[in-house]
């Protein structure tokens, strides 16, 4: 047989990369950058939490005893520091225990079962219930959807958020009830949703009992000084006569520490009223020992941007290592193309059509543990198989250069595997 | 109109109650006795909490980094605690945040949506569901099966805890899905469950998909050095070929902190195994943190129970001290019975029928305010109007010491009135 020259480069450059694949192989290396976890340098900066609020401080601002029962939906000086991350009055906030994704939970579980108000039916009564799913997006989201039997609907994510032509063509069915937005540096793109997008989301056709869950998880998580501005999506809603429209989300998880933080949700007085009534039955209210711990440590919002600087100090450096060696691996061969994200957990890589789960499989087996493929898309289907999550937060520098040169490598190798054997289809 | 001499003794003995009725309103006295919370003396105890685990210890003992993500249903440790409160082995215990009653009410709204396992239809497609509901009873237990839109049935509340021939003969209709239980120093009854009570409950007939709802609220809070042995009901359920029937639930609210504490569940491998894989789409974990805290303060189950004896020499005196006023303003009356609870949180009050009401709202014009009346049955309605819930756990001695002189005074100018009444409307 013969071969092309161009055929020839590709061999031998397959053969490169097949050596250095060996290299990797006898390092032993070992890391799992599955999930977007804080470092253990980024947890001591709030180490100080772990001794607080100290034995004689257990009284919140009007002298509520914190160690007793009481304060269904948090005590008002935590809900005026979620008011700040969440842009909205504090009564328009309720406080829960450490994690925003039960909130969502819950939210769903509440509409499902009870209806979104005394005027709307049950979701449950409802037939085939729709979410749209900006993808790719949170696995963690759409296990929700899964969960309550919901039918997924994939919108394309864009550089402005979710394509909203595609939005707004989706929502006027009525049975679809809900879309799932992280508004900041969505996780994985990155990406911040624009003005336009989050007006055309407030004032579009939709079910009256459709709701925006808005996951602002990553809302003072910036990597610059200078972060861009995001529309206000609760007074959107309320100037577009959609008041209800939105269930706005946050949690301290990724500013103090994960699994150990206070979580939020805010939304129209309405929401949060019917929310609140639901709420007190189910408890008799979020820990308020430890909202005291967190308002001892971060003082108020001022105090916890300023806390968010230092652990973009830590984190610029992983971000920009990361972009740096793809950069010097990858640039010119047009086989990959990724996010620089100004916040955030992680790195968006998109790699040739039908390589993602052959480039995964095969950084695991040189002990690098990426987001499983396709885990960023409903039901774990990504339908190009070509996204792969970069979560560069946790491990340290020496490890991240290390990780993403087997990665780059696996992605080249790959690429031209599948390259060269399309060739030998044809 | 002539007066018998019975109702002359009956007239000035009213207008002696009177009289110590104006003096009590001279006092202003206020007090809230509502709900049972513990004192300030009470959360003293456990005030040195508040500063741990302490900045250097966040690890939990196999090494895990507890300020990070991670652990669904609990540190081993936790477990090994909670599964020595609850009798059973630490891998059938799922632990929470702060909340068992939020555990509750979740096993209910999985049972709802999902049903109780793969082979049972979820309870909302199956019509009307009806809970027993033993009372007197723990209003937060009938709250949720209200919510649900469950039927409440009432089952008599009698020594050795509710009347199992009604049970028995209620639970034989298969839409029968729930009981609730506090085995433990009932609330509001003090009464602990039986042996034969508990083997009943084990071995009766009932559907597939019911549930015990073994909420141990109380079960380390003792008053006495040698509290009565419970039978171990997971086990009865195991021997009588029910193994799934009853889910248990624990916390260490009036333990260590009301509202601070940790909670968890308790079942069968087969019920654990299916709540969790739940939870895990609801939360990537509890707050790891807090249950260290918790262990470091603890050590182990000894810890524990030496700490509950430390609430029992606080908690004892209260409880002697309402007996004693309650013996001494209205023994030889025959309108008054009470419990003499060897544990828990309430002493129940029971009063001539068609009396509790009115008590209640004239302690209150008086300052004094207890449980709402009914509160302690299903949709708040008491039957005959009888029973009232004294919380003696958080005021002072000498609060205490007034309040209950009050409320004698109420019992018996009521009980006069109303035979008073009696006799003119004959």
């Amino acid at each position: 047989m013969l071969k092309s020259p161009n055929q020839k480069m590709l061999n031998s450059r397959k053969a490169e990369l097949e050596a250095r694949l060996e290299n990797f192989r006898a390092l032993d290396f070992q890391l799992n950058m599955a999930r977007g976890q804080p470092s253990p340098e980024q947890l001591d900066l709030a180490r100080s939490i772990l001794a607080l609020p100290n034995q004689d401080q257990y009284h919140s601002k009007d002298g509520i005893d914190c160690r007793n029962y009481g304060g269904i939906d948090g005590l008002p000086e935590m809900k005026q520091l979620f008011g700040g991350i969440l842009d909205c009055p504090q009564k328009n906030i309720i406080i829960s225990n450490n994690s925003s994704l039960s909130m969502m939970h819950d939210a769903v579980m509440r509409a499902y079962i009870w209806g979104v108000s005394e005027n709307e039916r049950p979701w449950r009564e409802q037939g085939t219930i729709r979410f749209l799913c900006p993808s790719p997006g949170y696995d963690r989201h759409f296990s929700i959807s899964e969960l309550f039997g919901f039918e997924m609907l994939p919108v394309e994510m864009g550089e402005m958020g979710p394509n909203m032509d595609q939005v707004e063509a989706l929502t006027r069915d009525s049975s679809v009830k809900g879309i799932w937005c992280v508004p900041r540096y969505s996780n994985p793109t990155g990406v911040t949703y624009g003005d336009s997008t989050i007006k055309r989301l407030a004032k579009m056709e939709a079910a009256s009992d459709f709701r925006v869950f808005w996951d602002n998880a990553y809302a003072e998580h910036h990597l610059v000084d200078h972060p861009m501005h995001l529309t206000n999506i609760l007074e959107a809603c309320a100037s577009n006569n959609n008041p209800d429209r939105v269930l706005m989300f946050a949690s301290t998880s990724k500013i103090s520490f994960a699994g150990s933080g206070i979580a939020a949700m805010g939304g129209s007085l309405n929401n949060i009223t019917k929310a609140r009534s639901y709420i007190s039955a189910r408890t008799i209210g979020p820990d308020k020992i430890n909202q005291l711990r967190h308002l001892h440590f971060f003082k108020d919002l001022d105090g916890l941007r300023s806390h968010m600087k230092a652990h973009a100090r830590l984190l610029k450096p992983k971000f920009d290592l990361v972009d740096e060696i793809l950069h010097c691996e990858l640039d010119g061969k047009q086989i990959a193309s990724w996010s620089k994200p100004k916040g955030g957990y992680f790195i968006n890589l998109d790699v040739p059509d039908g390589c993602a789960r052959e480039i995964i499989d095969l950084a695991a087996e040189l002990g690098l543990i990426l987001t499983p493929a396709g885990s960023s898309f409903p039901h774990s289907l990504d339908p190009k198989d070509r996204n792969i999550r970069i979560s560069p937060t946790f491990p340290e520098l020496d490890q991240i250069r290390q990780a993403i040169e087997i990665l780059a490598v696996c992605v080249e190798l790959v690429a031209i595997r599948n390259q060269l054997n399309h060739r030998l289809d044809k």
